[in-house]
């Protein structure tokens, strides 16, 4: 693991090394692993050292530091930016120079973070795997979309990346590469910038070694834009004074039994039985299946229509450079009518409404990252992302906390979501939970 | 004076009362005053009213709170709004109304604070005295050009506004009017969606009733934006950190001899004699008259040149529709050559040089906000902005403290100017120079 970006941020403030060091690091550590991970796209080498040079003569001026000085950030291949290229993952955009970069680098870059380069991402942000590979075994899949992203800091490249999710493509990467993630709540993160598959479901993520971090980088990034229509004009929650707050009760959680829960994996099964053990009145059941289908098939009904707005035309300029997986959605979303759309839309307010509702008596769901492991790479698959699908559809800010591990020792994520902007409160559960978890058994099949 | 934006902040977070219940007392307090006054182009009653709601609501679901939340702000009429026309003081945009908001307004509603209105500025920000007058005694001129920010604090219409600065058009209305004023290094605050007369020389700034406000205020609108070439991708300075600590060693003053300090008013004249007599030899003395002429003639030439090249394809689309005074400053610009402009800039970078050694020796510069009290409105001039020229030439962070009063018992301000993008360095200073004249004297010609 490399260092923690808190770790960074202080170390430097204090004098004990420098921004410059601290990448020099980072690059060693990407030259070390990457001809086996494949997580970077490209590297921004020279850029970034000048921009340590500065915030090192930024340091010894005297002058304010960031909450994030000197913290070497990856970028996932979907969010624009001006010093290198951003492909999409696609042939098609292979040289693309946006000329403005995505509103979050420049909210990294205010808050002192240096851009490392680009992570890699499957084509489009869609399931079709990507070259890069699992750190914690190379035989298995990191998951996608954000695959290069959850592989870099697995791979102890560096401690934060930036990643996105539409339906599981920050979760469930987290999950299978055994690292933290947050999926704030939509809208938290402006997405000016970043590719668009679908405006209302397209979140951004970020993933890191720990809660503080994850807190650092949420704090930073999170801002009003007036370009993205999700953005709000109103305060957001801060994350990192929740996080250094105890909750003024003990956390009340819920598990959800959902329909695609009776698929999870034997070892995923008997640690969540585990954690609700220990648990015990602190958790409570309740039974969702009947909702699950419905909601699992608004999402599907909603990202394929305005996947066939936002790539069809890019499809029709440019045919069969897209791979099959993709062509099929297309191909499929021909068929949905504006009233499917609209019919799914109103399938969301009704769980949104819901979820309000339930957020009254419990602070969190309790819930898996993913149904397993990750895959290996010989399936050609980046995994199942239903475990992530209703969270997405709702916009609802979600955790992943990489407690457990699978059959193959691999790990798999303890997920955690919340009440919708309200990811301050959803930290501070998610510290608790950890902490109490961790306190209680030494005998839970821990990863750490 | 109305509350402070601090204590709004904390009185609806402690739940003293609400946003709506200050906003109905802003409101009330325009109406009380504004027939005399004349300090607003246009308010927004219903939107201000229903966001009030909503701040409200997002108090009582015990969401996240802003740092401004529920704080009324007046906005310069050079700001873009959505909610309302944006007409930089002239007929020809009478009904200008931009589809996107000023980065500023963003920066605002996401730290809760409620757009109130728009403050009348002079036309395009320049020299003619605008209908606002000056609420310490409404015979006088507020000057200019954020007349109507300025008034508007003064009035006690709301704790904050915001206005801007090419020359002295933040730091001489606050002197004129008796409030605190921020103008922040440049590029400190971006200008994206703000009117542009010169790139160069445009520079945000903020009124208030305490330093304090200041810098909740100047926290919140700091931000990294592309869109402002000179907002620049590195950490801001935090003031309200900064204004909560002591400097670490009693701060060293600098006052320097300029030319046009020779035609300080009598009274002001001798409120900054008494100010360095009570300095000692906290502050010296730096003949700079040399060096006077140069400058202010490089201010000039800078921002005519660009005036021409902002305002020049305007006023040919729009003949005769603009005032004398700016009709005139184009006609002179057009004899300004591009080499006149070059060596202009050379003149100010060299001064530049010149301001990052002094301070390596000097805390701040202790200099008069303007060279009188308020000019009665009969003169038919904003006032001398002299006093403000170089410190906006070179981008320097400027505060004007309203500690003295004049002839006629109106405001002056004590100017302190400090280190580029060291801000946090300056509040810091000012505060300490306000607690220690205040508590060496009580016989100085304070005004509080």
């Amino acid at each position: 693991m490399f260092l923690k970006a808190f770790e960074i941020a202080r170390g430097i403030k204090e004098g004990s090394f420098t921004a410059s060091e601290v990448l020099k690091k980072c690059f060693d550590k990407i030259d070390e692993t990457d001809s086996d991970i494949c997580a970077w796209v490209c590297l921004d080498t020279d850029g970034a050292m000048e921009r340590a040079k500065i915030l090192d003569s930024i340091r010894k001026s005297g002058k304010a530091l960031g909450p994030l000085h000197g913290v070497p950030v990856g970028i996932k291949d979907i969010v624009d930016t001006v010093n290198l290229p951003t492909s999409y993952g696609s042939d098609i955009f292979a040289d693309r120079r946006p000329e403005s970069p995505a509103r979050i680098i420049e909210l990294l870059e205010k808050a002192g973070a240096i851009i490392v380069g680009k992570t890699v991402t499957t084509e489009f942000a869609f399931m079709k795997p990507s070259i890069t590979k699992n750190p914690v075994n190379i035989n298995y899949s990191p998951g996608g979309s954000s695959s290069g992203s959850a592989s870099a800091v697995a791979a102890g490249n560096l401690p934060i990346a930036i990643g996105s999710q539409t339906n599981g493509s920050v979760i469930r990467p987290a999950s299978f590469c055994g690292v933290y993630a947050i999926k704030p709540s939509s809208g938290i993160i402006p997405k000016f910038g970043v590719l668009e598959t679908s405006n209302i479901l397209d979140q951004m993520g970020i993933f890191a070694n720990c809660l503080e971090d994850l807190a650092l980088a949420c704090d930073a990034l999170s801002d009003y834009d007036s370009r993205d229509p999700n953005s709000r004009p109103f305060p957001s929650p801060v994350l990192s004074i929740a996080l250094s707050k105890a909750p003024p009760v003990e956390p009340k959680l819920v598990w959800l039994d959902l329909d695609y829960l009776v698929n999870l994996d034997g070892a995923v099964r008997t640690g969540f039985d585990q954690i609700k053990d220990i648990l015990g009145n602190r958790i409570e059941n309740i039974d969702a299946r009947e909702a699950t289908k419905k909601l699992v098939a608004a999402h599907k009904t909603i990202y394929e229509y305005q996947l066939l707005e936002n790539l069809g035309p890019i499809n029709n300029q440019n045919p069969s450079k897209m791979n099959n997986l993709i062509l099929e959605a297309l191909s499929r979303a021909k068929s949905i009518t504006y009233n499917d759309f609209k019919l799914a839309l109103e399938i969301r307010a009704e769980a949104l409404s819901f979820f309000e509702s339930l957020f009254l008596d419990y602070d969190a769901i309790l819930t898996p990252s993913a149904i397993s492991e990750a895959p290996l790479l010989d399936e050609n698959s980046t995994g199942n992302p239903i475990c992530c699908t209703i969270w997405t559809l709702c916009g609802l800010p979600c955790f992943n906390i990489p407690l457990l591990s699978g059959e193959n020792s691999l790990p798999v994520g303890v997920q955690l979501v919340g009440k919708f902007e309200e990811d301050d409160r959803l930290i501070r559960t998610a510290n608790w939970l950890q902490n109490f978890l961790t306190e209680k058994v030494a005998d839970l099949n821990l990863l750490k």
